[in-house]
């Protein structure tokens, strides 16, 4: 299939430097399944390429998901008033163990998939579950979809529940060896990713085996880091050697490095000291501000992150998250960060549109290579969004349709979706 | 038009103890306007009442919207990177200006009631602009969508705009005073409620002039209170004789009394001391989270509210807050006051899904007499919600399905509305 042609809308994306570009009316080139750029005309070279006409409509970036649990989808929305220990106790860890049954598996992802494949993300880091045979299922059917996707088999030895934990440390690392050997060479768009569901979960043992597996397979890693003070004074406890939470999991070797970089879910409370630490490993931070309302974790210091240069995107973390909605994080963020510089610091100024934006569209795209911008020789992910339903009473720019859009998404609808040149929508 | 009917479907409501009540599959009985209870089967004297089948849907109270900005609705979502005063300035201001032009607040207002009538909103205490005109058109408009409402035309004659002020105190009383006149028995659901903007808008005089006008005529007063520190820093210095914020109102006769109970909005700042005058005055707070968060005012102790016994509800305040959706804002008050624990205060315990149920239906409600609750006598405000496209994999209880439909409410729909016994939708 050719992945060659022209979308005609009204074209926002970031750049580097955290900035808004807004072309409205802009014919946007599409060649073998990477951005040529924006043309006010189309140019000579690309006259044969068919035109996609969705004038009046924004263009936006394809969205990245950093962190979102597909089996804690059918339960969003619930238990909300409980804190994180609690809340995997009663609502995460009796839902997963479910999941040792394929059939339920089968149909229970099947609703995720296709929520998710309707949704702003066009790719994702997604956990599974322990059972590697639901994984797989997961797997396959994220590769119908048409996302771009890493999907781990959860690794938990320890401190689960009777029908949610993995016999040992051995049990746990030739069942993650059998799921890449299983899936090898199975997919195209969905690749694998270790991991381990946070420092309490697994033992040292464990989290030795998965530095071996990572390093011997150069493969990535996402876990948790820093979302909750308990956890972070668990964690301590449970490895004494480590100077901080994020330090537990590079003396593992389970933050990777610019080849292959770790995502860490949260850091809300990440300070200068871990901050460096992530930084040195070329760690992708996943900030979930709405799991962090809900959850009652706190807010973290999303503009002291961005300053220091750290990679970091935003994550749904759904079910901690009630939603899978991109749009509504860029929004939560932007709120929380203005709660963290009235009540917490005021020194550390709010989150604004465009530094949203920059997060779910090239801040998280960044991820996977080439993504998230309509920088030319990108990889061609794209969001075609009416906003039209959107009533006003004047002439709104372009700048201020996508920020409305954004408060407002409930109103808007998305029209057509592409993943690497890819129509999916 | 005799209101004499039966609901049937799954019921939830409130009591005065802010505990929910969840009676699934029941027959709620309305007897001219007036709820008669909840019942298992249909009791002998109401067995010719005509019945509607909600079977598997959510009913609930109506939802009162104790503050929001009528002629602000178009611009919502819009401006969101400003803090309150240059909000203010650069947002509200100029576009409540564009209201002298009655033809402009037809269109507009008509936006406004349209969605209002579909939201959740089935009572609320609504802003309009200085103009005597267009309050009127708003009125007229509000009147026809069945809703039960408090209407203010706004008073300011300091600190506005070249094009958004009254020229001076006597014009502003007589202005209000001939749109007293106008509309006086224009209205069956329909109610003036005297509006000044807030203190930094009003001098003295007119302050004093408002407090006469509602003495006279027995009118209620709404306004905004302790919103943000700079904004209380000014009234402390425009009216230096106030010990506080709440006490510059009181020291004009705006509180009101037991009878004719003010509404403040906001009170993120409110202390002992302003909460012990708001109590003595039976004022209502108007909380507001999704503004607070919006115009980065901050978060107010809503727990300590509660436990206070002092009247509270929820406000839109549309265009700070982005939506009119009450549910909406029972999610952010919820999620805010867990920020406002985790990070200010860890005595004050985080909101649960059921003070927030009870804020939004039996808490606002209160401001209309008794509405809000299916107790037997109260006026029969209901919503029937359709929560069965969230798709889940197992049954959920009546409490668990009404927690996910608020934090889900863009993939519910409300199949019909009743205000005071009247279907509106």
């Amino acid at each position: 299939m050719k992945l060659d042609f022209v979308l005609k809308g009204d074209v926002l994306f970031c750049t580097e430097d955290r900035e808004v570009q807004t072309v409205p009316d802009v014919f946007l080139i599409c060649k073998n399944g990477k951005c040529e750029g924006v043309f006010t005309d189309i140019p000579e070279q690309y006259k044969d390429f068919p035109v996609e006409d969705h004038t009046g409509k924004l263009i936006v970036p394809g969205m990245t998901d950093l962190h979102v649990h597909a089996p804690q989808y059918t339960y969003r929305g619930l238990g909300m008033d409980m804190e994180l220990l609690d809340w995997l106790n009663e609502n995460a860890f009796p839902e997963e163990s479910r999941y040792s049954d394929a059939e339920y598996a089968k149909k229970a992802y099947a609703i995720f998939t296709e929520d998710l494949k309707n949704s702003f993300t066009t790719r994702a880091c997604i956990f599974g579950t322990l059972h590697r045979e639901a994984t797989e299922i997961l797997m396959d059917q994220l590769e119908e979809t048409g996302l771009i996707t890493y999907v781990g088999k959860v690794n938990m030895d320890r401190n689960g529940s009777e029908s949610l934990s993995e016999e040992s440390a051995e049990v746990s690392a030739a069942e993650t060896r059998k799921w890449l050997d299983d899936i090898n060479g199975r997919y195209k768009r969905t690749m694998p990713i270790l991991t381990p569901r946070f420092i309490p979960s697994c033992s040292d043992e464990l989290m030795k085996e998965i530095g071996k597996i990572a390093e011997e397979k150069g493969l990535r890693v996402q876990s948790h880091l820093s979302e909750n003070p308990s956890e972070i004074a668990w964690v301590k406890e449970l490895v004494p050697a480590s100077e901080n939470y994020g330090d537990a999991y590079a003396l593992f070797n389970a933050l990777g490095d610019e080849k292959h970089p770790a995502v860490m879910a949260h850091c809300v409370y990440t300070d200068e000291k871990e901050l460096a630490i992530l930084k040195a490993h070329h760690t992708f931070i996943a900030h979930c501000p709405d799991s962090n309302l809900n959850i009652a974790s706190g807010i973290a210091p999303v503009r002291t992150f961005l300053e220091s240069g750290v990679s970091i995107g935003l994550g749904s973390d759904v079910a901690g998250g009630a939603s899978l909605s991109l749009v509504q994080a860029m929004v939560h963020a932007i709120q929380v960060s203005k709660m963290y510089w009235r009540h917490v610091d005021q020194d550390v100024k709010p989150l604004q549109f465009k530094d949203s934006f920059y997060m779910a569209t090239l801040g998280g795209g960044k991820y996977f290579g080439k993504t998230g911008s309509f920088i030319p020789g990108y990889e061609f992910d794209a969001l075609v969004i009416d906003d039209s339903a959107l009533r006003s009473m004047r002439e709104l720019t372009l700048h201020e349709r996508a920020e409305r859009m954004i408060y407002l998404s409930g109103e808007c609808s998305i029209d057509a979706k592409y993943v690497a040149g890819k129509k999916i929508l």
